[in-house]
């Protein structure tokens, strides 16, 4: 072990250097991969070799072999997607994490990783402006949060669930905009595709709540269980924002569990100017915000929030003899509110990046990125030969060349092509439409009016 | 963004001699933190800061308050669960891998992270013994991997499941010495508590076939339908292994889908003297084996192998516009295998540590872990104060002083006061029984007899 240490010391400053000339000089590399499908698997040998290797070895791999496959997410062209930041201060907080390897199976496994997830998740809370009876737990993506959250909601309108199994009456309602997650969790935990209803969305792509107390009455009259409604704050197509006031009341209502997926969108919260877009949340039953999307934490991270964890952990508690510890009322085993039972040190990045920037810091980045979006948008408006194809309320554009659906494929795949920016698309309304996503800590105003040059000339061309 | 690159390579030079540091120096701390439940969040700002701070400020907190209520995994002291190391050579990719933020959504979104996670499955599995056909997918824990399995096993036997939504009759049986996230995952995906059935276990703790099959058969009569048998090779207690040749014969002929959880002791299968455990393996649906375990991983990397991804993608496959791409044959999209959808970049430290020790340097440590352990149980064997409870065929003893449970848990809340070593505890028969796990890179045979004399010695006073 010791050889072990002093090779890694030589070869941690080492890449501490690549790390800061890399995010130094990010913009010379193309920001989409160009390699070819299989080009990674047949540069590697097919088998692990039997002897150890140097540093020297694996590290001029990495740069020779690895580093053109991969797509630089850290990029400030990378506006694809959601666009995202892994910011110093995070980077550093994962090499530490790394190293201390602690796991938080119960809170005595390393106190430190419940009690500073217990902490950032509160900091967070506060930013956000979330009541302080919302509990907070971190997994890794958005796809899990929102999967506890479906649980937890069968576990609160359905709980004979546990023990006799899931019954195929039971429904959950969210718009034909949610993300695909939702309906892949319903799937995975036996709600059934069927029983997944997509409720329309008005002109702006916001779920219509008179249609949703329609599909209930309906499903009511046919001898189904309503459980479940899941609205999306910033939906990933337009970031439209559904009317969550109008969907708590309903939820209210009819006693269903309502989950909102703000998995982009929510850090926009910090902003006093957009802390409406959370309006009626601290209503919901569950919350998903994931820092790993637009505030500045390598992935993964994602923050689920639940005003219920009485019955978080009524749908996952379990307790083995080998596991059993404690009783301190203080002593909290997030073991018990969720699936994963291993769990990463991941609250210490957030811990350093918001010590690090500071919650003005952060509102500074969040503004810039709105502001150039929305500049962008008016770009948009102002050439006849494009269309903006809904309301940008946040960093997120989506547009199209007045053109066939070929064109603005054609249009995506020249951009991407330039290796400067990358852009990503979606379907509205039945037709292919463009997406700019500004979100990343180095993206500049001139960036954004470079990649709108380039769209203005391919358009030409 | 420039200046915090500077600061970055200031402070991440520091980080890197700070890891070193602690990695050479860690046996100064008490394995086992100290403070009090509750003591870091009353020690830590209940606000986060407004205006950013440097990373003195926050590295001086780091080592002031977080690292005491740090439970200290990297410790070789560290005997508890199953113990692991956040080897060097892994702490540096997860650097370059925070850094590089590439998130495997799509192949096309970074096709290092799904190429290179094929590549080091392949690599793995070849070590381990399996058949080519098995496939590769990393989760982020086995509780996490072992609940697709269960999903998978319910697409397989009940694929109207997808669509229509679980039905309560489908019955999964694993051992009662089986992990509690077995039992958990069914609850989760709806199966229901009372459709698990816990198969009693021989004097060994391994599952005895011919009571499943007395299960089986009584499930059948009664109109269930049986869709899952889930094994362990390496129970979490006594690290038993369960009779897979036969538990994969009556899966064929029930046609179950068989899960085989090794996420512990699966590392073993390395060593060519270790391979039977792996004996009826390849014949099973789907295993789990976590390199975060005994393969010197930073927490959390979970490798799940399924020779059905057929299965897995009729399970979870679901593509909306906005996630579509390529056609390529060779273009792998993870998000179509599983439940997450951003895909972190867990393949490159998996990469570095397989290189950095070879397959030769991965066996002496295991070889050495196992030794030490058997030493071990023979020196309890040899004290007629102590008694060895199960037999231990990996690097795991499971013993109890001839006393109460309450002398047993006297004994181990001694130990572990100590500072020097952690230890943890089960249930066996009815009786409290202490666990020694042997699985640190730095822990040397000195530690092992350090413990037993500190055992010795507590039972004499």
């Amino acid at each position: 072990m010791s050889d072990c240490i002093g090779d890694f010391r030589r070869a941690g400053h080492q890449a501490v250097d690549w790390i800061a000339g890399y995010l130094e000089s990010v913009r010379q590399y193309p920001v989409v991969s160009r390699v070819r499908p299989g080009e990674l698997v047949d540069a590697l040998p097919s088998t692990a070799p039997e002897q150890g290797e140097g540093f020297a070895a694996i590290f001029e791999d990495f740069e020779k072999l690895i580093l053109p496959a991969v797509t630089h997410w850290n990029h400030p062209g990378f506006m694809a997607y959601f666009a995202c930041t892994g910011s110093p201060p995070a980077i550093l907080a994962e090499m530490l994490a790394a190293a201390l390897n602690a796991n938080g199976i119960l809170w005595k496994t390393s106190p430190a990783v419940t009690e500073l997830e217990q902490v950032t998740l509160a900091w967070l809370r506060q930013w956000l402006g979330l009541p302080e009876e919302f509990f907070g737990i971190i997994f890794d993506t958005a796809s899990v949060s929102s999967l506890h959250a479906i649980a937890a909601a069968r576990a609160m309108v359905a709980p004979e669930t546990r023990e006799a199994g899931a019954s195929p009456d039971l429904v959950l309602y969210t718009s034909e905009q949610a993300h695909s997650s939702i309906e892949k969790g319903a799937i995975a935990l036996g709600v059934g595709q069927r029983n997944v209803r997509k409720i329309p969305v008005d002109a702006g792509f916001r779920l219509r709540p008179e249609l949703l107390v329609e599909a209930i009455e309906q499903d009511l009259a046919a001898g189904c269980r309503p459980f479940c409604v899941v609205a999306t704050v910033g939906t990933t197509s337009t970031t439209s924002i559904d009317p969550v006031p109008a969907l708590a009341d309903i939820a209210d209502r009819y006693g269903l569990w309502l989950h909102v997926d703000a998995a982009y969108a929510g850090a926009a919260a910090i902003l006093p100017e957009f802390r409406w877009i959370f309006d009626g949340v601290a209503r919901a039953h569950s919350l998903v915000v994931n820092p790993h999307k637009w505030l500045f934490t390598p992935i993964d991270l994602s923050a689920f929030y639940s005003r219920r964890p009485d019955v978080l952990r009524r749908a996952f508690s379990l307790v083995p003899e080998y596991l059993r510890s404690g009783g301190d009322p203080r002593e909290l085993n997030y073991m018990d509110y969720g699936i994963p039972l291993g769990r990463r040190f991941r609250a210490l990045k957030l811990w350093f990046l918001m010590r690090y920037f500071g919650r003005e810091g952060i509102r500074r980045a969040l503004r810039a990125h709105i502001e150039w979006a929305q500049e962008f948008a008016r770009w948009v408006d102002a050439d006849a030969r494009f269309e903006r194809v809904a309301p940008a309320p946040l960093s997120v554009v989506c547009f199209r060349y007045r053109g066939s659906d070929d064109d603005n494929l054609r249009l995506l795949e020249e951009i991407n092509a330039s290796g400067k920016f990358f852009l990503s698309h979606t379907a509205l309304n039945g037709r292919i439409v463009l997406r700019l996503a500004v979100g990343n800590l180095g993206t500049a105003r001139d960036d954004v009016r470079e990649v709108w040059e380039m769209i203005r000339q391919a358009a030409t061309a």
